[in-house]
């Protein structure tokens, strides 16, 4: 059958690839999962976020019981039903001020990512850039859409600012509109470096001068290791609506519930670029489950709406894991490099042999130990001397056990070499 | 902002549209809505539902406590998890046997929609064929891929065969390839018309020889007016793999739960077509929520999987309603005419005056009743004679009343003309 041709392309079949790694081998150990970890996850809460969301509609705004069936079981409004309570939550956590009617709640972050690219891609010259390596999220959305993803060079910064600027000056030159940059401004995925605040204000600069939207996407920014004040995001940032701010619920709330949302206040049109997802995603989703964002909602409503509180437990066991990943690797493995993130979930380790899908399977085969290859974030133009390792998914005893496994691999291939 | 240029295309802004018609005017009735009766909405179900999918999952698959806690909470499988249950409920409901791995559950039928299209686009020369007048969400959806609709004949067969084989030529004659053919066979959305077992046994063998896909809908299937036997679905005539059966739980099980479902069993690559979906889907909302899917996949297991058990009292409403709108209509508009379903939720009546979107700011503002104008359904290319009657979400006293308001409307502009 003659099919989409982007099926076929790595940034389609990597999830399933790496997915199929991952169910053939059960009983590895998975630093590949970039899954939020489960210890605390209870059937409980679930009821009990829902009664909290009942609660809240019944006595804060007045709804009946009728309403409130209506409102949890009937179709919802297409931007969301739980927007004020996203708004709170981001003048709380971020100090972001964002009116509930330039939010849109979408189907995981993912939904979001792919709207507002489809909102952009307004003619085949239309492409985005990314801060390369880059989630593979992104780069799959932007098949779907048809719009290719120009790569920005990371650097030591996180973002090389100027490759930044000449990428831009380079696709206009050859007759592309380059519509925005997406990037991962705080422990980025998969490289794990946060922006500086001087570097996130020359980006801001720039994005404005050379008029280009910036695409920030903050799955991880409350995971800090140490206890420093976290830096604004671009968005807190932001004077002159030049950030689109992607935010997910997924490693925060529930995972479960696929809820996200996108802060889009940029006029367009008769009114403001949410308006204009919104009815995007009227032809897409038609809603987000009010169900779905009932249990988030009413997490948020359990914790003053802030996910800092209610992640207190959750934010201790990654600080641990972090200290034990990299404990580990340093115990281990004296002549490899890897990244020292301050936050958030992900190790990029450079290795001596080629990281590859092959070298992945043959680890889980031979070695029981899972990682990604980052090759996937380069859309296969290199790093295939680099894995990313997570630390979000695994306990603290799968630590060291999955560590010695892969200095299992790492022996082995030394030997062979 | 320059934006993707279908934003300003009305299959995009008719919904829009009308839900601001409808925000304005909270007081009018509205025959507008396709939405299902909330009669029955209890807040308690949900709970419920969700229990009796945690037993299902102990008792019958055996899972701990943990294992539940990853399912439900967790990221989850990217084709649904309530596969099993679906597929039970195809083979007890509507006599379809389809494999669980043939089924990737969406986050509604609109989902459903827009990947089998994504997934059918392989280039610009591909289009899919709609029996006019046609659902706005399928327009939507292949707006969202760039993919033309060219419309079918409905005729009072419920698609003109003719016409069908005939647009396919004229396309493929153009340079076009024309992949599939899009229709409601039961009480379509919105002429109400079905087909007869004779029609869908023609149209199967000449979209077998005309090498179309028929992209099935099937959402009000199950209320029918009667208690005729239902005619099989056309999957369940397929013996060849030629329909795409596309499945939705927003009237048949909770709309809040935002679930449905596709069943793709053609051969694609290397495994089925359900499988390439899913890789889109992972690109587009990842997973649907398993909070969502297990409330759906509770109600189904409360009811044996049998929905047609499960809406015995909403099919009486139904019923009930359809009954007072047609008598109703006799009673009043002897000189007009409509169609006369036999379920379903539309009855779609030819009026002597312009039913246009500023006709209908007009009845709601003036008279206080709410409908949809024809046109929506046929892309701005006539059915400005008539409006679409929705007997669904109104209740038995709202029927007569609303009608007395539409009779003011009509008796006015035939003062007027």
């Amino acid at each position: 059958m003659n099919l989409f041709p982007a099926l076929e392309d790595s940034a389609l079949t990597s999830m399933n690839l790496l997915n199929e790694v991952a169910e053939r081998h059960p009983a590895a150990i998975s630093f590949a999962a970039g899954r939020p970890t489960e210890e605390h996850f209870s059937y409980a809460d679930i009821g009990r976020y829902l009664d909290a969301y009942r609660t809240y509609l019944m006595q804060d705004k007045g709804y009946t019981d009728a309403q409130v069936n209506r409102e949890l079981m009937q179709y919802g409004r297409t931007a969301g039903v739980i927007n004020d309570l996203v708004a709170r939550n981001l003048l709380v956590d971020e100090g972001i001020t964002a009116s509930p009617s330039s939010i849109v709640v979408t189907v995981g972050c993912q939904e979001a990512m792919f709207l507002v690219l489809r909102a952009l891609r307004a003619s085949s010259s239309d492409v985005v850039l990314a801060v390369s390596p880059t989630y593979v999220g992104l780069t799959g959305a932007a098949r779907l859409v048809d719009m290719p993803v120009l790569p920005v060079r990371s650097g030591p910064a996180g973002v090389d600012l100027e490759d930044f600027v000449a990428q831009v000056r380079r696709a206009r030159a050859a007759g592309l509109r380059p519509r925005a940059l997406y990037l991962v401004p705080e422990f980025a995925n998969p490289s794990g470096v946060s922006l500086s605040l001087e570097t996130r204000q020359r980006l801001l600069a720039l994005a404005e001068s050379e008029d280009v939207l910036l695409l920030e996407d903050n799955p991880y920014g409350l995971f800090q290791r140490g206890f420093a004040t976290r830096p604004p995001t671009l968005k807190a940032l932001d004077t002159s609506a030049r950030v689109i701010y992607l935010g997910s619920f997924a490693k925060t709330a529930v995972p479960g519930a696929r809820v996200g949302y996108v802060v889009a206040d940029q006029q367009a049109g008769s009114g403001v670029l949410a308006l204009e997802l919104a009815k995007l995603k009227s032809m897409l989703t038609v809603n987000t489950s009010p169900i779905a964002q009932a249990v988030v909602g009413g997490k948020l409503l359990e914790h003053g709406c802030s996910l800092v509180s209610a992640n207190v437990r959750e934010a201790t066991i990654y600080r641990r894991n972090m200290s034990l990943l990299l404990n580990g690797l340093a115990s281990r493995f004296p002549s490899l490099s890897w990244t020292v993130p301050s936050g958030g979930f992900f190790v990029v380790v450079s290795v001596d042999f080629r990281a590859d899908d092959s070298m992945l399977a043959y680890s889980a085969e031979h070695f029981g130990v899972l990682w990604t290859p980052m090759h996937h974030f380069y859309g296969g133009n290199g790093g295939y001397g680099q894995l990313r390792l997570s630390c979000s998914a695994v306990t603290a005893d799968q630590i060291p056990e999955g560590l010695d496994r892969l200095a299992g691999l790492v022996s082995e291939l030394r030997r062979a070499a």
